[in-house]
């Protein structure tokens, strides 16, 4: 099954890098000129959910060792080594202008391509807030 | 670029329903047995983040009348059809037996090709948590 890139993002980190820290940076995604349209009234969202592409992931492995907690299968790890190389953030939208998106929380490194855009939808994405 | 489909949703809605309707049933995900070693010790998470291929989706406006919100850019909605047909749901993991993960929350029809699974982390998908 086929995805399009829909945009690219600008980063400062080219390397991998700690998550924490690139969470903490903001970054900017460049949409396509030919997408600029499908981001009439983003700048309404806090907070959107950005979908993106592990361009420089290589492979996976069913089990192992994680970063936290020792050894784990992939789907119970967010490694970016997996049968679809997809990650998902959920991100703060800082600034819009035209095709060029400012979020805060984007751990891509520079370069990766994206390949969706959702506004935040806590009844979707916060599967805590009951807690 | 493209994306694998690992498993497939059994559900009860063969037709598009009402999302909140949806999202308060339980569902099960059939993962392919090829990839089962894959969710070694997704049992400690109580919240999964799913990802999945709309497969009778077809084709996408830029901008559209929109289900809540009036007119709105594709990527200021959450509508299946998109240039990446792909939908993320945070959903409760209810049950796990084997291959066949029982959750609360997917609103995915019957039939649909699931392309990934991540445990649900607060810290990137929680954009509101700080709020």
């Amino acid at each position: 099954m086929d995805v399009q890139s829909i945009g690219v993002v600008n980063s400062k980190f080219k390397e991998p890098a700690d998550p924490e820290e690139m969470r903490e940076s903001n970054s900017t995604i460049i949409v396509d000129s030919e997408y600029e349209d499908g981001l009439y009234r983003i700048e309404e969202n806090q907070y959107l959910q950005v979908i993106f592409y592990f361009d420089r992931s290589d492979g996976y492995e069913l089990i192992a060792q994680r970063r936290k907690g020792g050894e784990k299968g992939l789907f119970a790890s967010r490694s970016p080594r997996r049968p679809s190389p997809v990650g998902v953030s959920t991100v703060e939208l800082v600034d819009r202008k035209g095709n060029e998106l400012e979020v805060k929380g984007l751990d891509a490194l520079d370069g990766t391509p994206v390949v969706d855009i959702k506004p935040h939808a806590p009844v979707c994405d916060n599967g805590t807030s009951n807690k």
